[in-house]
């Protein structure tokens, strides 16, 4: 089956072009937030990501499933059916696994079945705290995104990952900025090698996107949590005027807590890809 | 419920003591591992985990489930009733539920309701690349345990974490004793700070044990990774002899294929313990 599958790259393309859309949708379900009536079914979050998927599949370039809003309530089965829809009735829009995971030698390969056979997701999130051999496991999946964390949107992040505006790491270089070099240059052995960069850091942003080259950059941060869709794409896009996944969740998914989730959904979901595509014009791409 | 439960660290005391052991047996289960008769059963995992608790409860003062193990095959119930079955069977061993989890916000809040309230564990991995605020809706379950990743037992933990024997980090520290002191002297408002240094590295071990008082280190690595029992136990013991959790997985759960599996299990981990207490005695403890 891997042989035959485009790779997360082919499908990030096709969605980036075909959608002219540089918009993630995260899918957080949180049974506290979940409209009312869809509560009352055997499985809410399953019939609320659907709802969600199919109100804006036209409008995005990717959905990004975070696993720890399934796995608090056990809603692992919601999850695997939430990915096999989209797979099957939105064949276009790649899905990244949010799952920050991170662990060594045989564990780190249960971690990539878990993401990759399991769930069947087409890329996911790593944490490069214990380096490349951790990452090993993922990266031999070479059809599959690996989406390596540089800078995070958290205030705490700042005192372990480096200053964006100043010196540090083990190098000349802050830690963010060191694994993004490693990322790019040492470990991207079969070309499927992503980074994590939050839109609250457009500076970290910049300097990680001059040391990548073209591949891409998953950015969670804007709407709830407060990034700039402007100051995102001044700062991340590649020569092509593409190369990012900035994601939204909360905003899109909560917009509306009544029948019409899925409406309010498109709505913010439109005017965010507008916000975003605007940008890019301005900046003339 | 939380306010009867004793806390990780009284727990842990108690079966320091009791056990006279600092021996934890990490429950990492792989179905092409397992004794071949009980693969017939309807839940072979947990089969095996009963077996190998009951076969090693008078012998250890933790069991570490590593969770992957489980949701790579979709086996998160046999988790929760393996712990289940240890708090029921077992009550005085703690349970360190090793999930290396890490991510920001309302997403760190899910993880954590994953580790104590879903699987009830007692205590919890943590990987601290995301920093203070991503660690803080774990650390606010008081009477929970949580481990901080310092030094990992892999070859390539060196280039992200720092050096054993040299510089780095942000200050004249390599970051994962950067993070030891940040954890034990800004972190631990609740005394529930706990760390993780790999049995590879006991020079990493040492400096950790001199920044963090008597606070708990689970050290993984013995045993089919190539740790020295002699060389953590010189190098990790606090001052009362004591603040060891020595992890052994595989050499252990897998020393026998047949029906004679736990018996063998036992004796691997009779052995590991006396050669743990040998070496607390050589060095007067």
């Amino acid at each position: 089956m891997d042989q035959a599958r485009r790779t997360f790259r082919e499908q990030l393309e096709t969605a980036w072009a075909k959608n002219d859309s540089l918009l993630c949708v995260g899918l957080d379900p949180d049974l506290e937030h979940l409209p009312p009536h869809l509560l009352r079914k055997a499985q809410p979050i399953f019939a609320f990501n659907r709802s969600i998927v199919d109100a804006t599949a036209d409008l995005v370039c990717a959905y990004k499933p975070q696993i720890a809003h399934y796995s608090a309530v056990g809603a692992e089965h919601e999850l695997e059916r939430t990915i096999q829809y989209i797979h099957e009735c939105h064949p276009d829009i790649p899905v990244i696994l949010d799952a920050k995971r991170g662990d060594i030698g045989s564990t780190a390969v249960m971690y990539a079945r878990e993401a990759f056979e399991r769930y069947d997701a087409d890329a996911v999130t790593v944490n490069p705290y214990l380096g490349y051999d951790a990452l090993e496991p993922f990266l031999a999946h070479a059809r599959r995104g690996i989406l390596v964390l540089c800078r995070t949107s958290n205030p705490g992040g700042r005192a372990i990952q480096g200053d964006s505006d100043s010196k540090g790491g083990n190098d000349s270089d802050p830690l963010y900025l060191r694994i993004a070099r490693l990322g790019a240059q040492e470990w991207d052995e079969h070309g499927n090698v992503n980074f994590v960069v939050g839109a609250t850091e457009p500076e970290a942003l910049a300097r990680v996107r001059a040391v990548i080259g073209e591949r891409a950059i998953l950015v969670p941060g804007i709407g709830a949590q407060g990034g700039d869709p402007e100051a995102v794409v001044a700062a991340g896009l590649d020569s092509r005027g593409t190369g990012l996944v900035i994601s939204s969740s909360r905003a899109l998914l909560y917009a509306d807590d009544g029948l019409q989730f899925a409406e309010a959904a498109r709505d913010v979901a439109t005017r965010t890809r507008r916000e975003i595509n605007e940008a890019r014009q301005q900046i003339g791409v």
